[in-house]
């Protein structure tokens, strides 16, 4: 069982894919991919279509785990995070890839225990979590905390696709 | 030359097509993407992408004419009208369709003559100056309107990609 998480936004988007076998994690690859910053914006939404298409393609993840929309601090943000997100989902369709949608706060519960906890704190059990000392970036280990907290839901129940 | 004007939503996708012969606009086709209510969200955004390739692949416009990424009144409506957009421009880049981007006001202003018109004043004119008694809903009138703005700026120059 392959699972890709994705922490979606337009400059960068984390992703992480996870094999589970038996009870280990192993991380089979992970990274951002990053949109070139002076080209217009609609062709920066392509460019994360276009990534994650290959990405999918080349690794073929049965699933993937993103946060759910949750809400950006303005309405500018949103409309921008919003676009990088619906790349990433076509794409996920397009490659024939179920979508698990988990709020924050059960991401960070699941990896770390508590809702609250920083990025750095969910960095940090990821680590623990994988057995690794990798420095992951910010988002990458977003996009891993994802796919483990997938991982996590799918140990105990099937879980129904949410319709946000 | 064959101009699609889109006004995207992610329950209803206005569009229009118009073709310029001599100085005569004419409508080719026009209607509204409508995404089933009981599906979820990712998949109400792919169905958008997936129409407006359909329409694209059937009628070929070399140019697109869409809204400006404009801040809708709240976070959520952003977020949401930021995937449904992001449908549509990618599904522009993937046909190889350019894409020019307007600000509300320039297309108020380049329909109706003032910038404040309401969506039923931008219909009027739609009407007037596509010379039809059609009675379009308000989102393919809005679609129309820009793809008529993108007509009569591209009348007077050459209009440089926006880089929004």
């Amino acid at each position: 069982m392959l699972v890709l998480g994705v922490d979606p936004g337009s400059r960068i988007t984390g992703f992480g894919l996870l094999e589970k076998s038996n009870n280990d994690l192993n991380i089979v690859n992970y990274g951002q991919v990053r949109t070139p910053a002076k080209i217009p914006f609609y062709q920066k939404i392509h460019h994360i279509f276009e990534a994650m298409v290959k990405i999918m393609g080349q690794y073929h993840p049965q699933e993937m785990a993103i946060e759910d929309m949750f809400y950006a601090k303005n309405v500018k943000s949103s409309m921008k995070l919003g676009h990088a997100r619906g790349a990433v989902m076509i794409a996920a369709v397009e490659c024939g890839i179920d979508i698990f949608e988990y709020t924050p706060l059960e991401i960070k519960k699941s990896v770390v225990g508590y809702g609250r906890a920083t990025k750095e704190q969910v960095r940090s059990m990821v680590n623990m979590i994988l057995k690794t000392d990798i420095e992951f970036d910010l988002d990458t280990s977003d996009a891993l905390a994802a796919a483990i907290c997938h991982l996590n839901w799918t140990r105990f129940e099937s879980r129904i696709y949410s319709n946000a």
